[in-house]
């Protein structure tokens, strides 16, 4: 079977954006099928574009062609590419820190940058706002169709030009129980946030579910969350409307309410100047 | 044909979480094909999740497996569970009263408690919060692909042990032309909304298109609405912002504003204390 | 392969409406796909809906049959009907002014009126409410499947009596470099307005890339923007939150502001009272 082609932007479907992308690849190969992460990344947001593609890209078949197109220098000469992940997979996308988490969670094997020459939707060399529909969309469906090979999506250019955001954003370092990290994610609907703490470098310096652990939310000297909270593994746990923290769907540190929403309550953001401070409680 | 794979949540689809599930159903099985209620119930509102399946189910082909995933006690000893229901659709779902209006409106011929031993995606059993991935996706798509037989979901146990609400969620009990009933649903984005009140019901004791109606919506004592108002075929049928009484789409009488939101301007929200009387208007 | 159902309508996804026109296409056959342009037009706003069908109607295959259900009046005698236009696509829709854009600007060959004693989901005589589900979506099933031809649909009827707004809302009339047009779209999510005026058109009267244009739009005599814009290829040309007129994705003159929304700052809405001058800067 040919390979799905999964899609992420910032455009909403609140409008016919999506599916005159859809529509194109249609024209270019009936069977093939898209499916959809989410329309709805934050406007302009290339990190968030990121995180979403590193949590989703796990769960589909490999082989998948992820297309994402959050792309605020479109019409600009940043460049469009192809990348081939380390385990099979494909990013669409424009080079732009789209590829972060997956360039060091994964890691990238070649990257492409799009012939626009060749690879581009016929009729629309006039319109340079589209590039989702008129490059992006067209040479991912070439490619799944296999009407063209990877390399002939264009010349490929060293992994290490790509553009990608600092380290800190996939994972903080955990060296002991006293542990630094960042606000990586207030995108979750039900409020919850994420630390870039891997859950697993967090039990191996010793926390283990039923602890309480100090937690500290510090933005600019100014002290937003500080509570010593539950470890435990769901919101079931902790009466409502208190928190917890618990391993995330993505395997990183997490804290909610129990049916509550802990990033409005708290007024939460994410990002490297967003300080949390996860540390055990000292022994009476 | 496999039987097609029907979901809802309160996931939203603004973030990966539906795209992660739809990815493992893939996983299961490339053929399977996944469609949408909707993704945007009310967080955690299991009544809401209920009263959906019951709109939509009569509309899909027989055999379809319905995945509905609205779980506040994710991760806590609630059940999961597969209902067969006595038209030959399942539903796939915590059992928290998600099942209530199928369990009155179609029946639950046998219920299976999913064996989550067996019947859960490799690699997550360290993750307890997104059992809407792990395991409802997972076991959805192997059922719907003939991997494992209902049988092989899990023990069953009675359907008398599933768990739902009262009855008066499904309807009321209409012996005259004095009904009394409560409103049942506020979803509809134009701002219409249900009562308990079957249609057939209504027109049994004597309503009939033309009717001028009373009706009277009352919450902790204070009314909320009150009015003489139109029975009729659909919107049109009175001036604009202006109030009818008609067959919803689910065959209960609904009321709505010719062009304008019913629900927003007057306030109302649906539960069992949301009361609405529907009488006949006293001839002179 | 059977053509592909595309729809759009103003139900919104909130709600299981969209899911049940769904399971009735696959009802009358699992084979038929379907896919959706929105369900976020502006309730009842019958010429967005025909605005956003001639935007995407040319990027899919030749043959999609297009479903449109904005119908404030469902219920009433207002004809529904099914146009087959010059290029060969098909829509299915309320005859209400949904056709208008389609109509100037590909043109329709043939109309037919929907015979909903045939064409009708069985058992839903009762219901007014929703056609939908009822009479669009059954009638779109059966004709992709190729169960009914298009004859079959109902008695055809002429063209010219197709509702169709005014040629206004297509196209201005451009015959020099002082272009009076209006404002024909604000549903951009990025917040950027679309003029009446074909680029085309626009650049024929001796506009070029690189060109500073005067714009004002004017509303009940009131103006709310009158600047000295750039003329170019796309926002990156500008700096951050300046504006900056270009070819939008569907060929007509754009206005948007670099990485800001034009419309909400600007408070600008669409409709022929809406007025938009563009004039060249006078050469000192």
């Amino acid at each position: 079977m040919k390979p799905n082609i999964v899609w992420q932007t910032d455009f909403s479907l609140t409008w016919g954006a999506v599916s005159s992308m859809r529509g194109v690849v249609k024209q270019v190969d009936r069977e093939l099928e898209c499916y959809d992460i989410t329309h709805d990344i934050e406007q302009f947001n290339v990190l968030a574009a990121s995180r979403e593609l590193m949590y989703v890209e796990p769960f589909w078949p490999k082989g998948t062609i992820f297309v994402s197109v959050v792309d605020p220098g479109v019409g600009t000469p940043r460049k469009a590419c192809v990348a081939l992940l380390n385990d099979g997979n494909y990013v669409v996308t424009p080079d732009n820190g789209t590829l972060t988490h997956l360039f060091y969670n994964v890691g990238i094997r070649e990257v492409r940058e799009i012939d626009t020459t060749v690879n581009r939707y016929k009729g629309t060399e006039d319109v340079s706002v589209f590039h989702g529909r008129d490059i992006f969309a067209y040479t991912a469906a070439r490619l799944a169709s296999g009407i063209i090979s990877f390399e002939q999506v264009g010349a490929s250019y060293p992994v290490e030009e790509i553009v990608v955001e600092d380290y800190i954003y996939l994972r903080a370092k955990v060296a002991d129980n006293n542990i630094k990290g960042i606000v990586t994610s207030v995108s979750d609907p039900f409020g919850s946030i994420i630390f870039n703490v891997l859950t697993k470098d967090f039990n191996q310096v010793g926390y283990s579910h039923g602890d309480i652990v100090h937690v500290e939310i510090v933005h600019n000297d100014k002290v937003y969350f500080k509570d010593d909270v539950l470890y435990e593994k769901s919101f079931g746990y902790v009466d409502l409307n208190k928190p917890v923290l618990y391993n995330s769907s993505s395997n990183y540190i997490s804290i909610g309410l129990n049916q509550n929403n802990f990033r409005d309550i708290y007024q939460i953001k994410d990002g490297k100047d967003w300080l949390v401070k996860l540390s055990k409680l000292k022994e009476d």
